[in-house]
């Protein structure tokens, strides 16, 4: 970040007055711009004792397997983010989300939610930036290949509260080597 | 956003390739530049029977009653945050943080996280941005003088909860108005 997307000027790293730490701002027109954590937000597409995942067509983790899930975009609720997702890697519609996962990633400035959902008629087919999808059995599950630590990580909550037959919603940070704090 | 914040080239308004909605798109150096929801993260600060509320100094909702909270920052997660952000309003240290609240707030690109917290030794003091901090009992809240129909609803589902003695994480999306959708 360089250049002052309202004004062009030039931007200089410093601490603005009444804040505590050092934002860009704007020398020409003195506006700061904020950099703040981004919002991913996805499902575990539920079909019967099977769950959906998809092989990505697109890096990063190309080729490995993942939940469907995205950037979740601006004039939309973190539930309609989901289901936009898993419907464009997926081409599969889901409904009756319940927040699962809530991960703080703060090695890379992210927030990501996972949402439970039932898979609509277990329809799927493959979507733009996805080169594979299938539903999978939890003995199914290909561990070492899966794509991120939140995937894992959902997937896991998953499958030990349904086997304890209770589920919540739980907020947990994972660390750069993808394992809880 | 009208100029590239990278290399300073003026911006256009486009749907790049193998995307579906526009973005601003660098004529010159083809960068896309996201815009994306941000993250909103605080307490309920809780005192035995009495919950922390801070009355604001500063737009928007000047003088009206919040709970402590603020733009989450990158390199903390979001507990963190909420924890930073009471200290910051409220000089008010807290533990034990349970995620209580996820907030959808599409209208205006924004997801609220609330925690509910032990404060510390009941200690707080007025910080900056904090005209006046206060104790109430739930008979004390000033409901007409809230700032935020996020504090309102975290608020309401709180005392809700604490009645019930069964507490929960709840994701809901909020309307223009402030009812849930």
């Amino acid at each position: 970040m360089k250049f002052c997307s309202a004004c062009g000027g030039p931007l200089a790293v410093r601490v603005p007055k009444g804040d505590n730490r050092p934002r860009h701002v704007c020398n020409a027109c003195e506006r700061i711009h904020y950099q703040n954590p981004q919002v991913v937000v996805g499902c575990l597409p539920i079909w019967g004792q099977q769950i959906l995942l998809c092989r990505r067509a697109i890096h990063p983790r190309r080729g490995f397997w993942t939940l469907p899930a995205g950037f979740m975009e601006n004039g939309e609720s973190t539930e309609d983010g989901a289901a936009r997702e898993t419907l464009e890697e997926a081409c599969a519609e889901v409904r009756g989300l319940k927040l699962a996962s809530v991960f703080s990633l703060p090695h890379i400035d992210q927030v990501h939610l996972f949402y439970r959902a039932e898979l609509v008629e277990g329809r799927y087919a493959v979507g733009a930036e996805t080169l594979e999808v299938g539903l999978f059995n939890e003995g199914e599950i290909p561990w070492s290949e899966l794509a991120f630590a939140t995937v894992r990580n959902a997937l896991e909550q998953y499958f030990s509260e349904r086997a304890e037959g209770l589920y919540a919603t739980r907020a947990m940070t994972l660390r750069p080597d993808g394992d809880r704090v």
